[in-house]
């Protein structure tokens, strides 16, 4: 049994914690955050026996093996080179940073200490992208030609999380960047990105976008289209579609049931599950089991590192394509090479 | 091109009539009404040259081929009689007659004349019920044991049109019964018939039902489910479902179109097409060009006299069933040899 | 914290142990089973401090306050009876037992006791069907007329199981049964039932059927059917459909995903989650959950000693009007005065 | 009843003049082509009294009311000139001319001629898209923002086709363009494509692309998708989703039936309809019945010179696009006050 210490305990600590206490791989020794008041009832209830406002009294636990970082993203990169050093294999929230080079100083000491890094791409383990993931990579669909991802929020985050959210591109689209290559196996030489301010006013005053949609070219010589809304009212939409020389895959979205209900003002089925917690549940549990999996030799981390910059850096080409106004180029080359 | 003569302007001759006038394989040549008042106008609209209150006359023209019986129930034996003794060819409305001995008259002058008899189940023409029909004849579910048919109206007929219906066993599920014994390509051997008045009170007082249930049991064993009901506020339900050793095959409902509306509200869909003229529009035209096809020898009548009749044969045997509170065994093999 | 105890450390048995060690609502303190080779490891990696052969350890331990009873029906009723006079809350898998009497037997027992008895109908915690039941009772589709229940497995079970099931009725539909009533909130006042042998030999050499269909006929006028197939080589069929005056409400399979994929070929989904264990696995756990929740007073027990009598009363007539060829009438009231 | 000349006697024209014959409303009298071989019993079969192999005996023949252009796109403009100056109402197929100024000078004798023009895209009379421009129209998603078009062809056309088509743009997707203003009722304002071969090299031979993914901007701020490709395995790809403040409203394929058949191999669906014959043969119907009424007054020209226009122009930046690998601006007003 893997000894864990969770660093940063807001809502997606507690549900990494609340997973592994269930799992039969791992058990929470230690949980730290900045603000441990009102933390004892909920760590006593989990069988958790330490709980600490300072997240080094984990990283020199010596019974502690792993850590997972759900700390706020300005401190990720620190944490993860501090947790690296201490011989830790480490679990971190999405994204590493909000800076290329600030990621790759933590990837560097990853490196360095021979430990493992999962980035928190929690999609790929979801029941309906895996299923598309393993159906292009089993060539069903033959050579892929387009790529669609839809990703739509059921409403806007609130004006604090917006301003330190590093903006759309990084903080929402990023999973749909991820979930391209994840998909597609081939990386981006191109980014193409439109935004538009269309749902709420005060977004646009804190200089983010609410609406995009973004193009990208793979190396593949495949196109690429991701839709982000902040704001569907009917719920969590998040669907992808990948057509292909012999044929498609689609997925639609969960829902809380499958009834279909008719009455004589139509035929009604239930809203998508409502937010990514709903969504994701199964997700979330499968992702921590098969990071432990990953320190246990099973299989490669199915989300590294290197996974974590390439959806940084297309996050940052979709900014500056949004800025200019014209489709950036990424050389995919020289920074694979520098990995 | 075929000279046909329809006798019965009513809606359901009126329909054959303009559809016959849209094939390339024949004409119409004349039109029978008791009530000829106001059917000029619509006559002549369609390029029908000749007009009558007599149906005698279109069965003594000689350029007539071909006669469309679509008067009320209780004329058909009889038109058919007179009609195979003038040698024309013969599409007449389900039910033949609302009695076995009487419909059985009509098939032996038919034989006699060695004229084409087809009767109007129009649903054998359905893409969707033909599509299952062409599945299990072709193996791809197995071996059929069990078949559910679903059928709704939308509303149910008024006082007038149930007084001479001859009930719902025999004006209504009477297609389904067809439909059971074209998809399983099996006699049925037993009937139990359950019913109830759930709907409207009217009904219930002209000693009919309004909404019911049959079992069937074929020939080869399996079983066959048919509901019925006189009101589905939703629309025209109308869905079948085949299951065997090795699959099933089910219909959902047409609709008029394919969209769905996602609003805070829920997810909604079209309601099915309203009735049967919408639902069925397409099998309506197909009938009538199979009919013409099998007259010039293309391949058989697809829904013969013996069809009419054992539908007819079981819609009374649920009748008893229903009276009795019993099941029902049918001696098919005597009536098989009789025919 | 409750404490359980597990008696009967079968597939269910073991699989209620770990859900129940996963809530935060009970613990389980004693597994039994007259077998307990190869259990101390599975009991040790779940954190279960008691094993035994004899399940009266449990009922004599005064820290457990309820015991799921997962052994052989045959031993259901003593075992309750036992249970009960012990003061213990009481989960019992379906059925309680194969005679209304010795049911009654236990009813009694559990009633003189005054503690809580609940029956293990899984599907009543289903999100699907509950989702259905709720949407009945809303009165969203107005007065029920029809239900329909279709319910089969993947492939029939062994000869072992076979012979000691209690037969289709008893061991299979007795879910649908109480399904039936849930929907509904009716009783049951006839039954008549239709099975045939169409899958596999050795059932019928067990004087057992493989496939079935039922006509229920409720107190409140509404008619059911429910249709039973020991095999559907597509998987696990578990649909509901309720049609009422103002309308109806249908389920469809869950699926291991939503994904469609087109190609050549056709359009191809998933298959429905392949069992029972895959298919019910979130109402597994939340039946315990509710188990527990009701212990605690937060509302009834949601299917209680009476629905699992009636459940057992309506296969028992099923079995008869099988074996009679014609419908059984239940006096319904006579048995709800005696209990 | 309208007596209509049919120029160019090809695939669609046949098809036009087929509907026309069916309808109550008007009657071809007239068909030219340049080849008139075999033209003659075709004719016959359908009644029309004269062929002739120079289009300007229809023009001067005083009977007719209208023509239906349907000769190859590089003779539209003149013919357009011609027919309006000699007071014939005008059917004229798709694209109108292959450059902005040469289809403007068309619109100048149009309205100068006082005639109406109805250019023939066609699925704006689909029941699926009108379904979707009416709920957009009537507010039900309120505010549009995001607007996805999706349209693959079966195969892609022979390279004669290619050579004389006009590219991608004006040739397939011209019919998106189309929709997309349709459905959004805004005009774009800036235009980005991406274009790839990755299908068949003859495409790229001839300097054409065969999968493209085009982005607009529209007046209202909303992002438009138009994905085309030349070749979807599956077959006929048609669908559309537009999303806005108060919802979505997404349209699937038509198929040949609704059947769902369930094996050991999974779950199958039909196939779309195979290709544009099929698919629109309804949309086929409705643009000429609407065509009819427009000249009788009963509404306005559903899809007008205008219509035409504009998404020629849409056509020709996304080739500029293409070519400069940057986004295009179309200066909207100037060319609306030009008209």
């Amino acid at each position: 049994m893997f000894q864990v210490g969770i660093i940063g305990a807001g809502r997606i600590g507690k549900l990494h914690a609340e997973h592994i206490q269930r799992t039969s791989m791992a058990r929470v020794r230690s949980v730290s955050d900045v603000d441990i008041q009102n933390l004892d009832s909920w760590a006593t209830s989990l069988h958790i026996p330490v709980v600490t406002d300072n997240y080094q009294d984990l990283l020199q636990d010596p019974e502690i093996g792993a850590v997972f970082i759900c700390s706020p993203t300005s401190t990720h990169s620190t944490i993860i080179q501090e947790a690296a050093q201490a011989g830790k294999h480490i679990f971190c929230e999405k994204p590493v940073s909000f800076s290329v080079e600030t990621t790759e100083l933590a990837l560097q000491a990853v490196r360095e200490a021979n430990v493992m890094l999962q980035v928190g791409f929690n999609r790929r383990f979801d029941h309906n992208f895996k299923k598309v993931r393993d159906t292009v990579q089993g060539g069903v669909i033959g050579q892929p030609q387009v790529l669609r991802i839809t990703s739509r929020d059921p409403e806007p985050p609130s004006a604090e999380y917006v301003a330190k959210s590093g903006g759309l591109f990084m903080d929402m689209m990023i999973h749909d960047f991820d979930m391209a290559r994840y998909v597609m196996q081939s990386e981006v030489v191109e980014v193409y990105a439109q935004g538009a301010n269309l749902i709420d006013p005060k977004i646009s005053e804190m200089n983010d976008i609410d609406t995009a949609v973004v193009l990208l070219t793979f190396a593949n010589g495949a196109i690429g289209i991701i839709e982000n809304s902040r704001k569907a009212v009917y719920g969590y939409d998040q669907r992808i579609e990948a057509f292909g020389s012999k044929g498609s895959i689609a997925t639609e979205n969960d829902r809380p049931s499958t009834a279909v209900i008719s009455t004589s003002d139509g035929v009604m089925m239930d809203k998508p599950l409502y937010f990514f917690l709903e969504r994701y549940a199964q997700a979330y549990v499968q992702e921590i089991e098969d990071f432990f999996r990953s320190i246990q030799g099973e299989f490669p981390i199915v989300c590294n590192g290197n996974d974590g910059l390439q959806a940084e850096r297309l996050a940052r080409a979709a900014k500056e394509s949004l800025v200019a106004g014209r489709p950036i180029k990424l050389n995919h080359m020289n920074v694979l090479e520098a990995m």
